[in-house]
């Protein structure tokens, strides 16, 4: 019924196209004030130390900044579309209460090109400590899990059919594996993109002498990205690698939820998710649906659509700034927000989920996961590995057709097998089969670099701890870094407006 | 500084999945409203008529949905995240005004899964009629350039090379073929998912006698979508089509915008944007930027990854209902809304625009866009085409270097050169040269199905005006349809309630 | 191991740029050599008719061209790189074979910017052909496994979690409608894109008489795609709209093969797939993996990337031709190959797949997928809706903790337990309630519109047989029609040659 | 005409199944083959001394491997598709010629999953050095025609419109600092996934004692990745990294292809690419077309199709191994070829470019982008920045109209204008305005840190020069261990071969 559209379109043509240029951009741009504040501040202090801002200048300057600071802290104040975005909604305030001349000189030796870099640059810095963060935090869960299911069996899957024994332990230690580089990734993003863009301008730099390296060292950026057309250009860049890392990352999230999903089922019935991260149906009662899992493994769907929105973005623009690039901020935002709520929700769950060990092991009991290492046990008797692994392939279908289970087998019937089918005979005792048919004492024999056993997986978690500590310091030594840099510059902001 | 960083996951447990879940979507449920209500009543209607309502029943329900509707679109109406979504929001809010009993039962015979179905479909008709009427709307503004510069010459480009000439018109044209193929695939769309999907509960129906086709009737659709599993299983099939027409629309819409970007370059400097489409810069005065063509063309990227989205979000999903459906509405909102507003200020963006004749056609009488039709010249005088392609390419060639023009030409000095290149002598007037070399002479005789010529394109100009006048009627009748269908459902509405 | 890598960059630069620009292409353009000498032929026959050919040109054109096409269909002929493209490799080989003066002349009023258009207009045809007969055959797989499977109950899923019984025809229909979808989107696209391109030229047409609607009923199109800048600048767009479609079936076609993946599962246990269908483990005799349903599955996420891949190449390109264009050859052949050999195995291995019923049934006993039932059994009985349904969930927790299955409950249990919970005395007696536990009695009451009610399945599965031969006439139809357009083609081409 | 669809569906159902799990791929595993046989003599040199294999049995294997690579570079081996992979052919190749029981043995304690994780990451390493090496000598070449042009003046743009005057070299030096991070990516990533992944098994490793280091240590390794269900749930992931580094590398591609197109056309002209690297149109001669680039353009559009498939691929896999993992080695391996050979061709290509230093210089003079500097000379003259900004925005218009260039301009005009609008007096002299309105004194006075003046690029070229250095011994460095681990390995294949 298409009376119900809302009309947008009978605006004039000139609210119109600020509409559409700056209607919604103007609401994403609440996450980067306080950070083109802050940016500002900096900048003017670097124009006030090389000359181009008088004292009194200066003071004003900040006074005001300081201000709308704790304004927009409290809530006040509102971006108005109509200056269009951040940069000139901070610019007409600093106007508004500082006068029209010195509002005009804070916008000295800048551009919006270097100064939306910048607060994104800022903006990024952040999402990737509080990244980190969860995925320390994730981590941790996960670690824990470990630590507290050594020794419970499950089985392994390939094609989704049974495959092999592992334990719950060594799952969690495998995605532990995996986040640790999801940290490294993120580590070195990190200090490819903490280089200061301010001073680049439009795309050429100035003829005023600004001093990127004092800019660089009041807002903590190690260096200074030089060439001015660079920083320009590579806008997106650093969104789009970003974003790949949390595509990557939200992969590896949305298979951790498929598999809650079917550890959940009532068919596989591993797992038993806490009633606060499952919903009911509205008509069928009996039902606790794993949403969360549901929409962590959707949202993974969405990232990849903002990844190929950022790519399909970039591409193929021409050198310089391009107004396109307006639209990776929203892309960014959204895959920030969207991974971080992810992971801390998925970790969160995790750490919450009953397990129900005796199905688990049931599950591994039944089926026929120990059958390779009956194979393997042939070839240590003595056959050729192919060999032992059509003999086992006809033991398994002879089973299966008598509705036995491997862990049924006796030494004499698979010794009497072999010899029937290869004229080998081999020296097989019962402990000798037993000690593989036993899932547990099977698995504690897989006590090489990696490998599943017990043993093996206490080692891992021990070391893995140490490397999350690891990460752990180095986030808290870059937050001290950030906090003591903002004190510093707080204390000048301070010292200047005080100054007589 | 990631002190600034919004700490979001302070709340307990239950709030946080709550927000996971329903937070964002909440918001995005606000288009559903309407819907949703209307849909409620048409659905308590036909419970009434099949006897699961009674009188009274029925007459408090509809009464506080009237009163409902009536205070949502005054603005009056908040959805709370709390009540997760639009359904239990407006079932909540029943229960408030017209007690639990009847709360409860206005959901008799219904899932969340068919009738989040319903008001998304719902939604699209309507998405599906405006894109329409803005299409027709597009359309029209090129056939009106098109009838304003069926003489006006520019040159046609290949590999971003000046080619052959062509006209503006035929430019216009080209577009407007495109755009009716794009009104083509919205109305064949539209009725394809026309379709009821209510009463398909949660997957399988209902031992209910429920009438599909009654409330197909009501809320104005052709026909039910009949099997229950497909109805539930088919989330976000019609959502990714409607997706993929926008996607293609906007790649349109993207090299239109891309053609304005060029042609606005002072390089190009065919036409010139209107100040109410463009932008200065913050320092360069003398810039007019092409924002809004940037944004169009930036958007195309977006739309792009929101069908990479849509697709990868239902890839894989076992069949049934599944959370991560929840998606596909923000992708699908995201891509409509965006679309719309593309499409809206591109034409009229492109009203206004200043067109700058005598640099187009100096463009073409300086390059050697005629050259080919020298080729066919030649050809028509006697030499095998390759060798014609080949003789005109020295002569092209021999002209750069001189530094001359192909208008430049004489006809004897043509003759000579192809006597002297092929031994073949040509009887070419200086008349016939001419007529090749004038481009609008040239054109004029390009006049076969389908070509440049100006005859040629104001047969096709007042054709395709036809067409868009089909599209037009088509629109109203569909339009008219809905609206009779739900005027009658309001009186049925009123009566029931007024009934004694 | 860098040493291992091939060195492909050693040639001289001129060979390196033709490797890049034609090298992979030329291969692709095996698939159009057929296509662009029947187009070649159609177009010399018109050339020959508005009098640029004399008859004995025509009679050795057409003459080799045939040669050309017996030797190509006998594997004689090989495209080589140096010619770039099939254009110029079959006119160079018409050169070779008839000389210089007729080779160049058969390229005369036309270019390869429509020539190409053309031969992959012709290719999706025959695509879109293909595909449909496939769709067809996979509809009556699917109505067969229907016709079959009536009463064979199932769980139906929702959140992956059993919901509510279904059967296992209701799920095969449910994809049968699906299929029809399909169906009809390809008849559409078959519809819109069957209409000539030749004609267009570079992107401006000719000062040449063309004939194209002598080209088009020779080569079987209805009618002309008009405009010659719309034909040139279109490409691409019939293949994102082909793709798109493939990329919906693709990934309804990855939720069957889901549904199979899961089904095999020893976990599950629904279906035992033919051994054709599944590979054995290297190591683990025991296993039988669902390969092709994976690869099924994991080809849909390629064919998403196909979609992303031809939209990205297009987005943002100026109008007219741009040699990008040229990957969306590949991109659409890879596409079509993926999905024609994915729905073709799908169906073959679905019709080999063995039904574990008595699994299914016992997961539909053994579980609460009635409750649902039980609560509108409850409302018929006079209860509130959502009282009902709070009062089945406290019924379902119950029994869910005393170990009990839903279908051991009684009559006046559940009464009891109704008085004790509303204080509401419900005549429930015995037989009413059986009639709901037993699932198959449960799903013949769900018989509206719809419904997974065998009656009315039966009916359904004769409606959509009745729809499938439909879409099979009008296959027919449309090869025959081609094909008769063909014959007469060679007719043409023959009395020609034989002429005097 | 669908007749000549070739029918690829009339085999049996078996050969099909293989063919559509085996077929294409197994043409794809060629890049494998040296890799899978290295890797075999490897982990069979481990087998045999943790005494799983024979003196004589090893000598035979090794033996035989050595023939099979021999015979594999002469061309004489191809891979057959009933063996399903590269894998199992070697195996049945070694079985066909050292007999069935060594041919069994020699997959002793290994699976086909850590097999071909083994070989991929051997494939990627090499990838990574080539790509390495290729960005190496794209910066060489950057790095060479920015020495050439410190002043080389030539417009930057914004928005596409001329903004600001930069030079060749700058431009130049920008996208050298892109390739620098480039390589930075690429070389964490060699890091990261340089980790050997054989003796995870099929996911659950071996009650073997295999020695993982060893195996690490003869193919050149940095350590283990050790989990072994994350060595077989991470497939894909190293990949996915690696294509999203590609991805951002071909979009900066994409947009040095986009300036040389447009750099290329008769209204920029700033540049002439060699005739090597264009193609002629088949009708128009005068057309000297940048095909190469717009290929470049496209290819990134497949790219990131290429990088969406991938991620599609992954999503919501269960943890363990899936066979859709098959399809990432078709998108690597597509990747791979397309990103090297793009790179190669486009810094070839511009190695040769011809550029227009005039029409470069005549852009800057004859436009306005001098602008921004004037503002800047008046706020230096004592005007507030935004009051510069306007006043100066006013002279352009004031310019343009009249139709004067701002080299036109005089000082005393200037101040005029600037007293009228703003009562201030300013003490501007003739020679301060020509130094501005002179782009070359201009841009030496943006001579800050990244600035565009020519001191500043040739500090900057010689600074990255030394980072390219850096680099390439890096890479040397590395090539280096590979080969001598490789010789190492050889050595001991021989002392073994011919030992007693």
């Amino acid at each position: 019924m298409s009376f119900f559209w809302r009309a947008r379109f009978d605006e004039d043509a000139l609210d119109e196209a600020l509409e559409y240029t700056a209607g919604g951009d103007i609401k994403i741009d609440e996450k980067l004030v306080l950070y083109d504040i802050i940016g500002t501040q900096a900048h003017n202090i670097m124009l006030f130390r090389i000359g181009l801002l008088k004292k009194d200048e200066i003071k004003s300057i900040l006074k005001v900044l300081e201000d709308l600071k704790k304004e927009f802290r409290e809530g006040k104040i509102q971006l108005r579309k109509e200056f269009e975005d951040v940069h000139l909604n901070i610019e007409s305030l600093v106007t508004e209460r500082a006068g029209r001349e010195l509002g005009g000189k804070i916008h000295l030796a800048r551009s919006r090109n270097d100064q939306v870099t910048l607060d994104i640059r800022m903006y990024m810095r952040d999402a990737i400590i509080t990244l980190t963060e969860e995925l320390i935090n994730f981590s941790k869960t996960l670690l824990k899990l470990a630590e507290e299911n050594y020794e419970t069996l499950m089985p392994g899957y390939t094609h989704m059919q049974q495959a092999q024994p592992i334990t719950l332990s060594h799952w969690c230690l495998s995605y532990v594996d995996a986040l640790i580089r999801d940290l490294e990734r993120l580590s070195q993003l990190y200090t490819r993109l903490n280089k200061n863009p301010l001073g680049a301008g439009a795309l050429a730099g100035f003829t005023w002498s600004v001093n990127r390296n004092l800019t660089a060292d009041l807002l903590g950026f190690e260096g200074v990205q030089e060439n001015t057309l660079d920083v320009v250009s590579s806008r997106g860049e650093f969104e789009a690698e970003l974003i790949s890392i949390l595509c990557i990352l939200m992969i590896q999230a949305s298979r951790i939820a498929e598999d809650i999903i079917l550890w959940s089922t009532s068919e596989f019935n591993f797992i038993q998710l806490s009633d606060k991260y499952t919903t009911g149906s509205s008509i069928m009662p009996q039902k606790k649906n794993p949403d969360v899992a549901e929409l962590i493994r959707g949202r993974a769907g969405r990232i990849i659509g903002e990844l190929c929105s950022i790519m399909s973005v970039l591409k193929g623009l021409p050198t310089g700034y391009n107004r396109d690039f307006q639209e990776t901020k929203r892309i960014l935002f959204e895959s920030v927000d969207t991974a971080i709520f992810s992971i801390n929700i998925l970790y969160k769950m995790l750490s919450t989920v009953k397990i129900n060990r005796e199905k688990m092991l049931k599950s591994v009991e039944d089926g026929y996961s120990t059958a390779v290492d009956i194979s393997d046990l042939l070839v240590k008797k003595g056959l050729p590995f192919r060999t032992a692994y059509q003999v086992t392939g006809r033991l398994v279908n002879k089973l299966l057709k008598q509705g036995r289970k491997l862990k049924d087998l006796k030494a004499n019937e698979l010794s009497e097998l072999v010899y029937s089918e290869t004229s080998v005979k081999t020296d097989l005792t019962e402990k000798e089969l037993q000690a593989v048919l036993n899932p547990l004492e099977n698995i504690k024999r897989k006590n090489h670099l990696g490998g599943p056993a017990p043993s093996e997986n206490i080692r891992m978690k021990n070391d893995r701890e140490n490397k999350i500590r690891e990460f752990e310091a180095l986030t808290s030594e870059i937050k001290n870094f950030l906090k003591e840099k903002y004190d510093k510059l707080l204390e000048e902001v301070d010292r200047i407006i005080c100054s007589p």
